[in-house]
């Protein structure tokens, strides 16, 4: 049992709880100034306190810095982005080639993610059955790292128009390592609180609770 | 663009934020108290906020009421656990056979995750190379209503040991859906800010920043 007591959140703060997560966004338009010095490993530290299969903590980061490596990850999402626009269906073609889905060429600070499937940590607890939870525990320390970066300031965008297995060539990234995710990281241009795909006419959010059916 | 002014995110939020992270815990141990109502759909309205793939909004949320698919469900869990313990190294079952590793018993409330792995929304816009997004939404919808949930007091498990495909049969979940995990919510019966795995002596979290590679 901690020594300390349990601490109490007020309304005022679940108020600013909710405003942190209406306006998180998916950022893809960012400022050259870069993430300041240390905020990187803060972030990094609040999100190795997210939730873990048997408390596994399997998130992998890499941060990717090299200009070459950069390179070769822009050219991995064009690949993508190119064939994704090719699948698209005829009428929102031109809609979806207008769209900017990515700001690897802006962003200041570019982290990928890996899951390791197999940790040592956490011997196996509660992923016989489910063995992606080892994933998902990577997604929840992303998403831990999202929203605590908008709360200093920092946007976050998510690529996932990539080939995995080339990122993880590229990265050179153990053999075991899954790739999880792409992040770009640093001061959005602009701040919304309605997702960049709704205000450019891709798609539109749902309003209200999450589907729940009773059973 | 919103006409909102952007929020301002202070030193005290960010204190505060943290202080939530560190205290949310994966819950087992439940009051009986009910969770009040209408804030079941206020945690779910913002779990809707979570980021998703292409703005698809894929999670599913089913909440199980039934007392005879609870049962099932309980019966699920132990048919899953008992496989896990036979499978520890033999100097882990000791240990292993003592954890409380679900709170379903006592948990006032049940919440089944799905995720649709084909949505019409979002027009499948950015998961062409990584249909995995899709489950990775739906996680971070359950993160959201975690960290949510715990501002107000409310405990979380998510429990992962369990036959997906036997979860799906008893809820009757439509046949695409893809079962991500099952969450048990209430009051809990102690709060602390160190994981009960860890207090428990099964593992331990290592301190500091997730691991970082340079490339």
């Amino acid at each position: 049992m901690s020594e300390n007591a349990a601490p109490i959140f007020d309304d005022g703060f679940r108020a600013k709880l909710e405003t942190l997560i209406r306006w998180r966004r998916d950022v893809r338009r960012f400022k050259p100034d870069p993430v300041p010095p240390g905020l990187l490993e803060d972030l990094l530290s609040l999100a190795a306190l997210a939730p873990s299969v048997g408390l596994s903590q399997p998130w992998r980061f890499v941060s990717v810095d090299d200009p070459e490596r950069r390179a070769a990850v822009r050219r991995n999402f064009e690949a993508a982005n190119a064939e994704a626009l090719a699948a698209c269906r005829d009428e929102r073609k031109t809609l979806y080639a207008r769209l900017k889905l990515a700001g690897l060429d802006e962003a200041p600070c570019h982290l990928a993610l890996f899951a390791e499937p197999s940790p040592a940590q956490g011997h196996g607890l509660g992923r016989l059955t489910m063995p992606e939870t080892v994933a998902y525990s990577a997604v929840m320390a992303a998403h831990t790292l999202w929203l605590t970066a908008r709360a200093f300031g920092i946007g976050v965008g998510w690529v996932s128009i990539l080939d995995p297995s080339a990122i993880a060539a590229t990265l050179e990234a153990p053999s075991s390592w899954r790739f999880i995710g792409y992040f770009c990281l640093g001061y959005p241009q602009a701040e919304d609180d309605t997702p960049d795909l709704e205000r450019r006419g891709w798609e539109r959010r749902q309003a209200g609770a999450a589907p729940l059916l009773r059973r």
